[in-house]
């Protein structure tokens, strides 16, 4: 009998994280690091699931759940085979559902849930082939990842043949750049010491802790005030010394003249690159920044809604470093458009991270690019966060300041069955005994 | 007593229009217009509500109530008439709020939601003040206007006293287009004639009829298949004639380069502008395009997702006309923003409207414009789409051509109690008695 999908379980899990400041910062105070997560279940014979899940910092994972719940008619009764075996066909599918279309069209809500439902079928995907999800991408075909691109709204500046093309280019070298990836990992950077809820004595800490794992670069969250800002960025840089690279993240807080400024004033302490200056709806606005505060490298990704908002931030020069998020976006397709434009514009990629399972998911989208596309890891660093790792099955392991290359098949996507059980809100078992704590 | 807001309701409205191929375009083959609807309610002695809705197609809809629903608690408990006097408070307060805008920021569902919330607020806002919207907003204030509008992201091109300037220059003559206004109404141009499910025979009626109704200018959906298009451009040319406006639609099928070779492809028809070319997030694909295709103009606006994405539309000479939306963005505070943007720009503004209830809400949007910021109607025209106005209140009244002015207290957003009952989904009574002759 032909194995079809035969369930799309969703789940709403948040943590309370905001009680202890962790992942504070200029927009966010008091985050709940949350996940709508999402099971795909078969009827084949190996039992294998897909797990997926978009991120959310609390209130309103639930309209993400609903969201996710929306496209499950998409999936149930699909064919395992033909569905694994070509997950772009769903993308197109899930992207082209002429109503859903209305929602977004492909940003938001909506888009992240179909994010959420693609790279759940690329974990069952590369569990069904053995491989972690990095070796089951690298070692595809050119023409069958190109194959899973949606190109639409992206020709003006990357065509198919010109993928493929730095696909084939990519791929040599690989098997001695996949020994070093075995051996090495890929680098990281940690945001660890930098929230802005934390004393400067847990930052001085945090941050000499950094070095002593082996971070060349950490990151600190600015933007809320400037006074602050200059008093935490020299105590880092006291810590970490000159040769250390230190970024700054702004989280969207300025305006561009704002952002410019505010960019200038801290440029006596030597950032690397100002993260999220402004809106990251606004590509000329960037552009205008990174005109400006050179030296300073602009970065952005992490909120920027799909691949035809990276093309143009590419096209018109607003960026020097793209940071793609795993599960903002349209899910591994997606990302696959995202790596390829960076590719063809020469601009490195710094995925974001951190959150519940980024670090997780995207460790495996930078080690393909590795591998595949880009061929080294110069100026190329995934962040890293350590936060709610222990809730996953296969967590991201870091060493020397580098991610060891996952072994395990799939994409690192699952939780631990009591994880969900504590956390489902508002019914799990940590969420209830709060709510009678509150007397609610 | 200080009244205050006791409730936020909200209902699953959905129309089955796919059934008559209404509303067909080359992306969106069968909707069902839909509506997340929402009443606000207090404990005031007037009994007045505030209604205000979302538009949608269909599936998808329940999570726009989802949507909805998880902005009630910053709704609830409000002082009625301090939220009425300053809804500007509340909008910054959705927008702001550090969660949800995780799911965003600005854009798609969350932010569709928070327009409808913002929306409702105005209705009843004008209602207490006994005025239709647009008059409400044309005797108010330039300063107190601009503190209605949020200008995070926005003063690169526009500063709050760049606007109060442009609202105290545009107020000038205000009394004799008040007469006018009342007298003559705003110009409106039809789409109804054009859906791409029609056959050439009812497209040539209804195009007749548009004439005899006093348009002058009709709209036809394009973009699937260009034999298709060529044919039925010449049949609505011949029976408008050389001196009526054509606008073409593409509702975004095409990518840069499709985009100008089907536009030129067309020109021997004389298209007015060529409507949604290419994907509303591409700004400087807009922008290849106009430059491309003139002197066909290029108009979007329906699917922009914020003043951040008009602002750059403006910026980079991407639009001849801006094509705003009543429920897409965030309320009349966005709209506010997009309003005065235009005006800086000297880019006409010509609403889109259909739908459900789209052209009873924005035609207070232009009849502000022209009081008190544009002073003109010259080529300006709002959509008209003769759909579904028998299940509104104050539905729209045209006459030679032209909305003529409500005159009822509000914002024309309140729906009959009958149309909620019978098109609640899915318990409402015509979708029950449809699931029962389906056998469900």
């Amino acid at each position: 009998m032909t194995a079809r999908i035969t369930a799309l379980d969703t789940f709403d899990i948040r943590f309370p994280t905001s009680r202890e400041l962790d992942g504070s910062d200029a927009m966010n105070p008091d985050p709940d690091y949350s996940a709508a997560y999402v099971v795909v279940r078969t009827d084949a014979a190996d039992g294998l699931e897909g797990h997926g899940f978009t991120f959310t910092i609390g209130r309103g994972n639930e309209v993400q759940v609903a969201a996710i719940n929306a496209l499950r008619e998409h999936v149930l009764g699909r064919e395992v085979a033909a569905l694994c075996a070509d997950p772009g066909t769903l993308n197109r599918d899930l992207i082209g559902d002429s109503q859903l279309r209305w929602l977004g069209p492909e940003k938001g809500v909506m888009h992240m849930a179909i994010g959420a439902v693609v790279n759940a079928v690329w974990d069952l995907a590369a569990k069904r082939a053995g491989k972690p999800l990095w070796a089951f991408l690298a070692d595809a075909e050119p023409d069958w990842l190109v194959s899973q691109v949606d190109f639409r709204y992206l020709t003006d500046a990357l065509t198919p043949a010109e993928a493929e093309e730095l696909l084939r280019a990519g791929r040599r070298g690989r098997t001695e750049r996949e020994a070093l990836l075995r051996e090495r990992g890929y680098p990281a950077y940690t945001t660890s010491p930098g929230w802005l809820g934390y004393s400067d004595e847990k930052l001085s800490r945090l941050a000499r802790q950094a070095l002593a794992d082996g971070f060349t670069q950490i990151k600190l969250k600015v933007g809320a005030d400037l006074e602050d800002d200059i008093r935490r960025c020299r105590v880092a840089r006291q810590v970490i010394g000159p040769d250390i690279r230190m970024a700054v993240d702004a989280n969207q807080r300025w305006s561009v003249a704002e952002a410019i400024e505010w960019t200038k004033a801290l440029a006596e302490f030597d950032p690397y690159w100002i993260e999220e200056p402004t809106s990251p709806d606004d590509v000329l606005g960037h552009a205008a920044v990174r005109r400006a505060v050179a030296p300073v490298k602009v970065a952005t990704g992490e909120h920027v809604q799909n691949r035809i908002v990276f093309k143009q931030l590419l096209q018109a020069g607003a960026i020097d470093v793209l940071q793609l998020d795993s599960a903002r976006v349209g899910g591994v397709n997606e990302n696959l458009a995202i790596l390829l434009l960076a590719a063809k514009f020469g601009v490195p990629v710094c995925p974001h991270a951190g959150g519940v399972g980024l670090c997780e998911l995207v460790q495996h989208l930078s080690m393909f690019d590795y591998l595949a596309l880009s061929a080294t890891t110069e100026n190329r660093v995934i962040e890293y966060v350590d936060h709610l790792h222990e809730h996953f099955v296969t967590p991201v392991a870091l060493a020397r300041g580098h991610y060891l290359a996952p072994t395990a098949p799939g994409f690192s996507a699952q939780m631990h069955p009591r994880s969900l059980d504590t956390y489902r809100y508002p019914d799990g078992v940590f969420w209830a005994a709060d709510a009678l704590t509150e007397g609610r």
